[in-house]
Order: C-alpha cells, then sequence, then structure tokens
C-alpha cells in the first residue's frame, strides 16, 4: 500500500493528542484543513506553539497566566477580598467567573489529592495556600471541588487545613440542577436535595 | 468578568477551525494540552505548521504530496498500470488504498463539479485528466465518485470526457453494505441492490 507524504502522517498523529479525538477524527481533520483552511491550520499551529510555551502559572494562585501574577490577582479590588474560592482547574475558574456572582480571589489546585498517582499535597500548592491562610487576610474559604471522590477527598484535606488557621469554610450547594427533571435526578444528588431543603 | 490570558484565548478561538470543534470543546482542548499534555501540544503545533506549509499536490494525480510526485505516481509498477481510478478527495482515495485491491494509478478531483459555487472542470484538474486520456495509456476509467448529487453529476461529466477518448468506464457498485441489516437499508439503496442483482 502506498504511504501518506511524512508530513500529513505526522500531523494525524499529532492531532491524537487532543482529548476525545481518534485515528479517524484526526484523518478527517488533517485532510478538511488541507484542503479547505491552510491559513486557519497555519494560525492553529503558531497558536499552539505560542501558548504551549508562554503560558505559565499565576505566581499567587496558580491559574493560567502569562505573566507574574493572572488578570485577577493583579486586579487591587479583588485582593482585598476576604473570600477565597478553592476550584480543582482553570476550566472550572472559568465557570465560576462566568456566573458573574463571585468578586473574591481563587486558588487553581490544578489537579485533586491522589495517593496511588503520587500526587500529594505539595503538588497541589497546599503548602502556598497555608502561607496564604496564616496571613489572616481570609475570612471564608469557598471549597468549590468537584463532587466527586477525589474532589471531597480533597475538600476534607483543604477544610482540616482552614480550621488550623480558624478560618471558616463553606462548600458549594448540592441538590437540582435547574432545568433539571426530577424523574431523571440521580438518588444521590435527590437525597442531598432533600437532606439540604430550604425554607420556601 | 477577568479575562483569560490573550495566548489562551487565541489558542482557543484558533482551535475552533478544526471541523466539529466548537467554543466548548475548543476550550477543554486547550485546558486539557497546558495542562497534561504542553509537549504533545507543542508537537502538534510544529507538525500544523510544518504541513501546512510543506504539503502540496502531485502535478500527475493531484493528490496531496511533499514532492512533485505523489509514492503512488513515482513508484513504476503502478505507473504501468492501465487502469485510473477517479475519486473525490485524497480521503477518498485512502479508503481505496486501505482495501489493498487497487494496483492502478489515481486521479483525485479535490472536490466536485458545482456551478453554483463557481467550481468548474478546470478547478478539478480536468483538462489534465483529459490530457492525461488523449495519451492512449489508461484502457479503464474507474469512477469512484460518491454516491450524492455532485458526485454523480462529476461522474457524467467525466464519463463523456472518456467516450470522447475511447476510453471504458466503469463505476463502484452500488448495493448493501456488508454487516448491513436489510430492515435498516434506505430504499434506494435496495432498489439499486435489486436491479444490479448477480447470479448466486
Amino acid at each position: 500500500m502506498a504511504k501518506l507524504p511524512p508530513l500529513l502522517q505526522q500531523l494525524i498523529d499529532a492531532l491524537r493528542v487532543l482529548p476525545g479525538v481518534g485515528p479517524k477524527s484526526a484523518q478527517r481533520m488533517a485532510f478538511q484543513l488541507l484542503e479547505r483552511n491552510r491559513q486557519g491550520g497555519a494560525k492553529l499551529g503558531a497558536a499552539l506553539t505560542a501558548a504551549m510555551s508562554g503560558i505559565g502559572q499565576c505566581q499567587q494562585c496558580r491559574t493560567f497566566a502569562e505573566s507574574d501574577l493572572c488578570s485577577i490577582c493583579s486586579d487591587p479590588r479583588r485582593q482585598q477580598a476576604d473570600t477565597l474560592c478553592v476550584v480543582g482547574s482553570a476550566a472550572d475558574q472559568l465557570a465560576i467567573e462566568q456566573t458573574g456572582q463571585f468578586k473574591g480571589r481563587y486558588f487553581v489546585l490544578m489537579g485533586y489529592l491522589s495517593p496511588l498517582d503520587g500526587v500529594g499535597p505539595a503538588a497541589l500548592g497546599l503548602d502556598q495556600f497555608a502561607a496564604l491562610l496564616a496571613q489572616k487576610q481570609i475570612n471564608e474559604v469557598i471549597l468549590a471541588t468537584n463532587p466527586t471522590v477525589e474532589g471531597e477527598a480533597t475538600a476534607f484535606y483543604i477544610a482540616e487545613l482552614c480550621q488550623q488557621y480558624g478560618c471558616s469554610v463553606t462548600r458549594l450547594a448540592q441538590g437540582l440542577p435547574v432545568g433539571g427533571e426530577l424523574e431523571y435526578i440521580d438518588g444521590t444528588t435527590l437525597a442531598h436535595a432533600l437532606s439540604g431543603r430550604k425554607r420556601f
């Protein structure tokens, strides 16, 4: 069988690093770019190269940033806030920012505790987090970790840390998602919604 | 609301050139690469840059190639073949090559006739195709265009061209796909399968 040009084969292989892209979609993507949008493909190549080398982490909250401090950590109004929201990833932080409801500071773990994979408190920057609490400027830590086993375990660990520093801890409410239908909601969520019911 | 770092926003925007990638998947892809696979992301960036500028078209069959002739057109055994298969795209050519059943030459249209979009015979290289037929080395042209309206219209046009040069024309068989269930096959395909029935 004839072979694809090496550059094309390399492109198809390289495209598979993208989440959810298998051999067939990678091939489709490569052909489509070559046939219809070489300019867009070249732009994507340049954007990838620039982003992979140019994006680091904020020194203070650990989110993705191009300079030492991210746009939130360099905003003086937000730095005066006494509320700190702990999230698992930069994507989670973005989701909370997009609600427009939170005006405080963040701490981005960039992962969850996972002793089996060798991810301990240091890998999540929790020593840095403890140093932040020691400054005594934070009154409330909001735990916005995923409602999964790893997320919950990490939340417990952080809650204990906060108690050592006498800082109050809250967590995101669990219950029915807006627009969800009761009939299709899983039992555990429904149990949480029941036990966390509020006066109407 | 706080803004994403410009390089990250540019990456998310650029990822949307990929087929089937909307704003949410683009965001997920960007975050995943930054969090877990910067090396793979950088490699993809380099592969895209190299492929978009380094891949051209074969001078003879119009498929993607890095040099003047593709690997099939530079294979002397295949160049002696008197059968030529006409396909709509390089992806279609690859699909036929992967069957391992065809040992002849190809001609890749890189599109179909579409007068409304201004795609005429010249854009599909059909003058080049006619010159190939004029050399009188091709005995049989296999039409392997898509069984769609555009594909059929293009096939008709090419079939007429072949007749002018006294070249015999065949087309891929239409009928039941292997593994398909009769109950779920559309009526037109079933009609083709009936009218094209073969002795058992």
